[in-house]
């Protein structure tokens, strides 16, 4: 270990995998603090955009990617050697990507991801997925998460996220190759509660987008926050998550940052169907599914194989599912008996 | 206690001494959960009002009281007999009106503090202040704090608030005498973790509004308000108070509610200095002093008497009373040393 160590204060070479806009804009921090960086994009528009302009002409247009940076159209090319693997995919096709790619990761690269979601019809947190299907020790991964809103990234507003791992040296390694005068990494070894807050919130702001377009006003919304936040939390210690990450920019700075934004999709997407849109009106609108409509209904399954009771998930899987009538669901959520407040 | 807890359930006398718009908005709320209500006021205006048109002619004026609720000049005709007495004065004042009612005080009575502040030149919280002036045994107070915007709460939107206190008996009894269908109470044994959310989130909201002035996006303002929040848990844990507090309504769901506000005080204070004004000019352009501009001083006091590093209230009482530039308290904070993520 001690020598991939130094070769990382000599900034070895890393691979990122997917040029969406996270990737786009983690691929230009990574540069600035130093590392040389390979981005994968599946479509050759994006590879030739960079290669030519610097530019990634689908996300962050306007971001001119410092020369540190190449692209290719061969993840393999990309992955062979890097000491750092950085996984940027949609979370719903993580497994089939990865499954291509294992075969050719160095032994000892350390896999990072930056994708939040939780693995439909498995239940599966990203790391799990990255460990079953890349066949490595779960010591090999680390997950950053934070409220890093991609744009503002690009254009270097101080911002600051989370770098979770079990094993410190990596931990410390994936810090120290994203800390830039904009970008300040914390560490964290709870990985699992780092990667439920980045899973969980994306239902709560569909939550927060449904409780606003309804007229809510501040009380009602950092109701809905703290509460959402609590029952993430909750889940979270059932699956062995420290209860303290949630207050962290992983949890709350997180949740807050995706509330917050009136840009933000999962919170756009909610206040479609606080309008009394149905879901396929709201797809259509949107262009897209937003992913705490999938993440609702995985959450929900995990909760209930838990034993996790989760008031808030559960009333927007059955808005978004369902057809449940928003103005019913909040009806249901203050109609609950009062309790103590706490996470157990 | 039990003859209290059996009279309690009938709905005993309330009174509530402050006229503000947190507690007008506290009458309503006592007055919509069965209890009688007596406001006292200090200007005869607004008894008069209450008296004449239901109306506070200060604050929430479109709001029409309950007929339960009374208004009287009198604080000791409203104390007298009363089960609980709600305290909704100004932080500042507190000791020198207390001070004043303390001999009156029904000799069961629970006291419940609406207030978010520390006292100046004593460091203390507001129910040591309480305990301190009125002579009574710590468990007769309770504390109500929480992301409770008054004109909202006033509408009737949902709204969820923490009751902290040490009795268990009190502080059921204060969640039973405020919950309606509009108002959710949550009980809480931390008090010190309540007080100090609701002292702190005012500094913070200050950082936050500063912050917005200066053009920083969603990613730099969650992350103020997660690093404040931590900073807030770390002073919370060095008095005493349970981290886990810090996550719920009266921490975070309080400083989001505070900071999301484009009305909020503490927040419209921090966007005058942000935008380069003195103490003076902002005090000017906004008619009053906000309570974060004291609290940063009180809070940094306590702070370092407990050897405890809170480096955003230490940059906000900086540019608030030393007339640091905001850009070097940016500059400041980022460059601090990257660590792990913690409370300790």
């Amino acid at each position: 270990m001690s020598g991939r160590r130094d070769s990382a204060g000599g900034g070895g070479h890393v691979a990122v995998l997917g040029a969406g806009s996270w990737g786009t804009a983690f691929a230009k921090i990574l540069a600035d603090a130093g590392r040389d960086v390979t981005v994968w994009a599946r479509r050759p528009s994006v590879v030739d955009g960079i290669r030519r302009d610097r530019r990634n002409p689908d996300y962050l247009p306007d971001l001119r990617l410092p020369d540190r940076v190449r692209a290719t159209g061969n993840a393999v090319e990309a992955i062979t050697d890097a000491e750092l693997v950085v996984l940027a995919v949609p979370s719903q096709t993580l497994r089939g990507n990865l499954a291509e790619w294992a075969g050719h990761l160095h032994p000892d690269a350390t896999l990072v991801s930056l994708m939040k979601g939780i693995e439909l019809g498995t239940t599966k947190r990203m790391s799990e997925v990255i460990v079953e299907t890349a066949g490595v020790t779960p010591e090999r991964v680390v997950v950053v998460s934070g409220p890093n809103v991609a744009p503002e990234i690009a254009a270097e507003q101080p911002a600051a996220t989370v770098v979770a791992g079990t094993d410190a040296a990596r931990t410390a390694l994936v810090q120290a190759s994203i800390r830039t005068t904009y970008f300040r990494p914390y560490t964290n070894d709870d990985v699992i509660g780092c990667e439920l807050g980045g899973a969980v919130k994306n239902v709560i702001a569909l939550a927060y987008g449904i409780a606003t377009a309804m007229g809510f006003g501040d009380n009602t919304r950092a109701m809905l926050m703290t509460r959402g936040l609590a029952e993430t939390a909750r889940l979270g210690v059932a699956l062995g998550a420290d209860p303290i990450t949630f207050a962290g920019l992983a949890g709350m700075g997180d949740l807050v940052a995706s509330c917050s934004s009136p840009l933000a999709r999962n919170r756009t997407f909610g206040e479609h169907l606080g309008r009394g849109a149905t879901l396929e009106e709201a797809r259509v609108a949107t262009r897209q599914t937003a992913e705490g409509v999938k993440s609702a209904l995985a959450v929900r399954d995990l909760a209930r194989a838990h034993g996790v009771e989760m008031p808030i998930t559960e009333q927007v899987e059955r808005v978004c599912h369902e057809g449940l009538d928003p103005r019913i669901a909040v009806d249901v959520l203050m109609s609950r008996t009062a309790k103590p407040e706490s996470y157990e």
